[in-house]
């Protein structure tokens, strides 16, 4: 929470919400959605956060210093694998299993392992507590009373399943549809560690796609099907081999991916990343393997970058079947279900229990209310077992649960049949596909993938450069005078303001720096294009990473300059039309 | 934090950035900060809010049920004027004062009042407690140590002036500058209420404009001088006069507005406000009475704006001085100030004091240092007189702290001299010009003002229309095919690709509602434009608040609706170019 975390997030701020908005929110037609950071226990302990969402923790028995039981235990196997020249083969085996099950292991084999490597604190050298599992939520109270317990949202994606019913509204009562959201999540995490890769308040981007569960085809999987990247199945990860690269068209078609469109979200979540600037060969789409996926979902496939860290989890694209849907209905007795009309009424066999509530009443006198739930209360399979035996020996013996004891039902007690019905409607828990973004990971990753260094005039001098694509450079051009004079610094604040109005975030840079150092200051803040102010009627654009100059008359800069970051140009295409400058004798001086 | 708040506030959230990033971020050349909304106690301590951010509350002595004091006596003083016909003029008078000073209330007059007047808890009629203050931040605990106290930020603000020194330094070491913020901010509120108006999480969107306190002038001021709206300074307030229409040219110079700077954001936000929607008539610029006013302040305005509760406070402008980073410097003890350098050295006076360590040795032997360090510490004023005292009768009585008693200090033991130093720049803390908006709010009050009512087709029938400006209209488009026809449909779609490229938010409505019916429900959707599909080459536009229509050419109506919601064009410019759209029998039947 240091000053260089405030401004490197606030980069991360201005760099993706317009990107993610008309990549996915304005391209697929989502409802966007803002949902409270409080949120209160009721909603977490439906969707399973209140029970569940800790990490293992060991305390330093003196001091009282928390560490991850897991991160210990895998510093401690990676050290000893690079360090440790003595180490024989079968050590070395048996620590390199341990990291590839590390997320599997409870919190007494990990307690044990801590125990038999004589693992310590790393600070003080002093023993350490078992692990115990710690709930990563912040807690608060909401309200004045104290009673109302809350937590700051882990995620924003419970927001949008608990608005589900105005979400449904709000589309016509049609689907599938998609929300999006994007927000600050919160986890408490025991360690944060790696700059913005493990953080305790992050920014997430949430979509969740809501599709009818018997049919996940998309009508624009053809868009992205022909697409080729790096993509790394659960068998070839558990087979030892790498990632390879497949079209995801066959992916979906054999099965690998689960179906069309968690595929389709695969391909665009790819389109995206790349044309934010993230180096295709450093990223892959990785498959969940069964022990990561949870018990409901039917797929999972994280987008993972390579970088200093190695590879890094940035994306989550799952389909997370009815489970969210599901366990708020379950615990706020709100159905969230859509309906499917058919065109025509359609005949369908269904299950008809009819208990006789006199013979009941003659039987079981007091208890007959609960013999009858129970009846009523049958699956399809149970109730036609019991028919057979009914019809076969007439009577049979069934387990009322709420009289903790087996009772006798006889023939004349119940009918069971299967009858046929008119429905003019099917009703159904929606399907969810939810691709999940860490904002602040994919940003990171971004620094690194466009940052670039290139000789600078004096020997052995190298020059930075971000070079960031216009889409997402946080400033989109700098404006230069030449030098000082007061003619050059008029035209150069006319250009200014004709920015401004044209919307383009822009510096103008009045020092009087050699032009050559001023290039090389916003080169090293990615800034796409400059424009020098040598002359009063015309003016030289410069490109960052070709560092090709071209000549534009000033009243006309502006709008050329929209051109290219918006996307309508490349700066190929500016390149063909305007005369190329060639820089005077003092500007090459000057030139670093 | 049911589904309408989370639709109302997304709204908000698609509604805002944009203008606020045009008009002041772009505009003024501010950076923009995201920093985080967990907060460790110690900034909140420094800032006041740990010790001072309370309300009064009272709790119902049986239910526990919790009520602000305020709020209840505000509540009763309101009814009894309202709906006592039996009430004196002197009754009257009382508590028409009461409702005057509510805010100077202490805990003990609120409690007293409350007992006088008999007001018990409006749910259960029990007795209350006595007035407590309850402190309105969301308390939590930051990493699992449960040592590090953290709140939910309460507004944006801190999270600027706790970054000043790396902002200062990204601004290239340069005054007056200002840092930008839009986030959400936390309140514990005692009772949440009206909607919008007071709740427990909201958007602030905060400047701090960081300006030498010697130099309060604003380079831009003439673009707002001539500007002319209603104000109501201090004293038109306590004289019971009404706000009146100020020219804001005037009211800096006549001393009504503090300084250049304030004013100049004064005049922005006027103009912000307006372009948003806002009714120019329906918004008036208050100053803080002396009462209202934190002591450190040296003025401060709130743009209020009347809807159906009352004049509501959405924006306040302060000139806050350097509290807030004399504030964060005493705590921090890291230095929160900027430096200007002099273009030439100046000579200035100093205070120099020399005690004599020999002579203080001799006469205070072990106590000697503690007699050095209080000489050295005196004051300039303190250090003069001592001086005069010295000359004239050649000894002093001082209190030394640190003994903790009075030592006679004779002429030998130390030279006060006033000397001449040459100075090569000025240090000083900084003033902050700070105007908060409060989101929620602008947005509620521009629903009431964009809300107009017209007449249907039907008699008595009114349709409901949102007056939004394309600025801030979430959906700025909808797409009708006239009738169910393919070629409609693909028309429709074509145009839908065009303006998805276009980056405008828009719908397609391919009900087969009458198309009367489909422009009443994008009327009440507050959209500017509606293009309908009528033929396969041209269609007919139509804006939402003429009713007018014009033809446009399919391949260009993207782009003409681009030229309107960018604000390049307005509609009367568009209506000169294309041809006039007559209805049909048919359409004209249809409209309602």
């Amino acid at each position: 929470m240091d000053g260089q975390n405030a401004l490197g997030t606030s980069i991360v701020v201005k760099m993706f919400p317009l990107p993610f908005f008309l990549h996915f929110v304005l391209e697929e037609g989502m409802l966007e959605v803002d949902c409270p950071c409080v949120t209160p226990e009721v909603v977490l302990k439906a969707s399973g956060h209140v029970d569940k969402f800790t990490d293992l923790m060991v305390k330093d028995e003196k001091t009282g210093n928390c560490y991850r039981a897991d991160h210990l235990l895998k510093d401690f196997c990676k050290d000893k694998l690079e360090k440790d020249q003595t180490l024989s083969p079968e050590q070395a085996e048996e620590y390199n299993k341990i990291l590839a099950i590390l997320d599997d292991l409870s919190a007494e084999q990990l307690g044990a392992k801590i125990k038999e490597y004589g693992i310590v604190a790393p600070d003080t050298k002093n023993p350490l507590s078992d692990p115990y599992p710690f709930n990563l939520m912040f807690q608060t109270s909401i309200g004045p009373s104290g009673l109302s317990p809350g937590y700051m949202r882990p995620e924003t994606a419970q927001g949008i399943f608990v608005n589900f019913k105005d979400l449904y509204y709000y589309n016509g009562n049609k689907l599938p549809f998609a929300a999006a959201q994007i927000g600050q999540a919160f986890r408490n995490e025991i360690s944060p560690r790696q700059g913005l890769l493990r953080v305790r308040e992050f920014t997430l981007a949430e979509i969740e796609h809501f599709v009818d569960p018997e049919d996940k085809s998309h009508p624009k999987f053809g868009d992205v099907s022909d697409l080729e990247f790096l993509m790394f199945p659960r068998e070839d990860q558990m087979a030892g081999r790498s990632a390879t690269r497949l079209k995801l068209g066959n992916a979906v078609s054999e099965g690998t991916v689960n179906n069309e469109t968690l595929g389709y979200f695969i391909g665009r979540v790819y389109l995206f990343l790349t044309q934010l600037g993230i180096d295709k060969d450093r990223l892959r789409f990785r498959q969940h393997l069964p022990n990561e996926m949870a018990h409901y979902a039917a797929d999972c496939w994280d987008a993972e970058i390579e970088c200093s860290y190695g590879w890094i989890e940035c994306v989550g694209i799952a389909d997370r079947s009815a489970y969210d849907l599901r366990a708020h209905s379950d615990k706020s007795g709100e159905k969230l279900e859509a309906h499917e009309k058919f065109a025509e009424p359609r005949e369908v066999e269904k299950l008809v229990i009819t208990p006789s509530k006199k013979e009941l009443g003659l039987a079981f006198k007091g208890n007959q209310r609960m013999v009858l739930e129970a009846l009523e209360a049958m699956g399809e399979t149970e109730a036609l077992d019991m028919k057979a035996t009914l019809e076969s020996k007439g009577e049979v013996e069934f387990k009322v649960c709420t009289l903790g004891k087996d009772v006798t039902i006889k023939k004349s007690m119940v009918s069971i049949n299967i009858e046929k019905k008119k429905e003019h409607q099917r009703k159904f828990t929606p399907s969810v596909i939810e691709p999940s973004f860490g904002i602040g990971r994919i940003i990171y990753c971004l620094f690194e993938h466009c940052f670039y260094q290139r000789p600078g005039k004096a020997e052995d001098e190298q020059l930075n450069v971000f070079g960031f694509p216009p889409l997402v450079a946080p400033i989109k051009c700098t404006v230069f005078p030449l030098v000082k004079l007061e003619k050059f610094e008029v035209v150069a604040k006319k250009i200014s303001k004709a920015l401004t109005a044209a919307g383009i975030s822009h510096i103008i840079d009045m020092t009087g720096n050699t032009i050559g150092k001023r290039y090389a200051r916003t080169d090293e803040l990615g800034v796409p294009l400059a424009i020098t102010v040598d002359n009063t009627t015309s003016v030289t654009v410069r490109d960052r990473d070709s560092k090709d100059q071209i000549r534009v008359e000033v009243d006309e800069v502006a709008s050329v300059v929209k051109e290219v970051m918006d996307g309508q140009s490349t700066w190929a295409d500016i390149m063909w039309r305007y005369p190329t400058h060639t820089a005077s004798a003092a500007e090459d001086e000057a030139e670093p």
